[in-house]
């Protein structure tokens, strides 16, 4: 596994650089698509190169590159890299590689359903441009992971714009944002989905302050929020999850926002476990309480929050998540990985497409 | 450091063994005194050995012994195994090493006012009997610890007695409690304050589970309240602090006990943070909340929580309590050591005099 510093200098001058972190980016030549290596953050920030499907599908694996569209991103481009080194071939082994490769990464981690539609994406594209030749195929395979890398750009500007439009501005202070878990950049192919309003604001020369939950038992919130932030030069505190409370209390938050793993019609919102917690929390203590997401997270098919299904994960993540073990072993243990934030408690939904409000009634 | 099983097989034929895990034990003969080290738990379940009071004075620099309750017990019997083992000096050197074994001791942690308290007491008793000589003054001195231990021992069990009169039994199911830390057998000399009342509930044999929040940053919670009660033979489940609220949503709480460090006069208490999420949410979800401690942490002289001092722990605690780097090296971190439960969301305070409730006046 190559996790040198890759040196992007050159390519920078050729490409454009965006002032948040990003999780993917790739050489203009089509030679590499590197990743960053968010299972080595906070303490090392390298890059994995990967110069074939195989390479991106086993960072996929081990969540090198995490946050659903970030995965999507990454495999679109890992499908096109390996057919832009496949150009020598005639058109019917392209056809088997192409097969075989957007087979490998459709697979590499099963339950993420954008990760399959932006490998089918490209597939298709390709497969229509084969007709032309392997190098025609390639080619638009490689702009078709551009155009979604893009999409998903957009997607996440235009989240960050309509929760920006929703942000207090204090005058005499900054403002206040607490976040949980891992919304941003780092999630996804652009500046985030709950954080890209904090990042716009930033940009905005706007002085703004983000309290990050830890997020046990993963800790996504201070080894990678409070990590792609600092990044950013964008003033972050971080704090145990169980903090939350009493800075509320101290006047010491203007609003929570977070992300959203599904959304049902009805406005319930499943999110990173401690959500739920937090929703509570900020209208006890009059708190705004936002959640963010693409709109293709809203899923009219399911009623409710209870109709959502929660996964629960290993016990040793909670026993033993940091080597050593922090629970007597036998011991039972709970691990949801998510909870649900009733849409009575949330003050809006915010997608691409502009803020819900209570009543939610999506369709 | 000896931190072999010591093997109390004879021993305990001939002192009175309770039913809880024990954090402080002594040789009937007076030649040592045995401290469950705290730090190894849950990996490994350790005693180690003292045999004068540099020892127990170690012991408790080292957080080995944890706990008001139970460190003012290690010390007392530190002072009086000193003593034990200096009969044979003339009563001048003897009361100079009595001297200097309390210095010693009374020091070991400097914020702890058990501790002092209990020393004091054991070196007073002793400087009495020592007109009678030595002998006579060592052996005041081990009845003097013994009686504090009593104390405690009684103290705890009437704070359970109390508690355990307001405790619901539903009849066709266990019995479920919440709690965070450890306010348990191990922070006392006997069977804890706010975990006092589980144990009594147990030993009658009424059908009770635990949900014990894991307690971040220093994971008391899941590293010593999961072992104890485990150890007790009382189910209990682990839960990382942030899925509290979604059990309480999920009707899986009939009450919640927590300790105390200090409680003011208005009824405000402070205690390990993340106490004051759990009263917040115990109010959303219409669980009663109580606190448990000793009288003596009761506070007249402080008017109400906000006179409170609150303790900033370093940030490595939450960046690296783990070993590894969980967050950026020079990330801002907020971490305090307690949080604030409003009276107005305490249900009742149970203490070894009684149970009290709003409105608290305590004078």
């Amino acid at each position: 596994m190559d996790t040198q510093a890759t040196g992007h200098d050159e390519e920078d001058q050729v490409r454009w650089t965006p002032d948040y972190p990003e999780a993917v980016r790739w050489a203009p030549d089509g030679s590499a698509v590197d990743l960053l290596d968010q299972t080595q953050l906070p303490e090392l920030s390298t890059w994995r190169r990967c110069r074939c499907a195989d390479d991106v599908a086993d960072a996929i694996r081990r969540l090198q590159v995490r946050g659903a569209p970030a995965i999507g991103v990454a495999a679109a481009y890992g499908l096109a890299l390996e057919l832009a080194q496949a150009t020598s071939l005639p058109p019917d082994p392209f056809a088997t590689k192409l097969r075989a490769a957007a087979e490998l990464l459709r697979h590499a981690r099963p339950t993420a359903v954008n990760l399959a539609w932006a490998v089918d994406r490209v597939a298709a594209a390709a497969q229509a441009a084969l007709a032309s030749g392997p190098e025609a195929a390639a080619e638009r395979a490689w702009d078709e992971a551009d155009r979604i890398h893009e999409e998903d750009r957009a997607m996440c500007r235009r989240i960050g714009e309509h929760a920006l439009a929703l942000f207090p501005q204090p005058e005499d202070r900054p403002l206040r944002v607490m976040t949980i878990c891992n919304a941003g950049a780092l999630a996804t192919g652009g500046m985030g989905t709950a954080l890209a309003a904090v990042y716009l604001a930033h940009f905005e020369g706007r002085p703004l302050r983000v309290w990050a939950l830890e997020t046990r038992p993963l800790l996504q919130g201070s080894r990678i929020t409070a990590w792609e932030l600092s990044r950013a030069g964008i003033p972050v505190t971080t704090i145990v999850d169980s903090v939350a409370a009493d800075v509320m209390a101290r006047g010491e938050v203007d609003l929570v926002i977070t992300g959203a793993d599904r959304i049902a019609a009805n406005g319930d919102a499943a999110n990173k476990v401690g959500t739920y917690a937090l929703a509570v929390l900020a209208r006890h203590h009059g708190v705004p309480f936002y959640v963010a997401a693409p709109s293709s997270t809203i899923d009219p098919a399911t009623p409710d929050g209870a109709s959502i299904p929660i996964e629960e994960r290993e016990a040793d993540e909670v026993r033993r998540g940091f080597g050593k073990l922090t629970a007597p072993q036998d011991v039972d243990v709970w691990a949801p990985a998510f909870d649900v934030a009733p849409a009575a408690l949330i003050t809006g939904i915010v997608t691409d497409q502009g803020v819900f409000r209570a009543p939610y009634r999506f369709s």
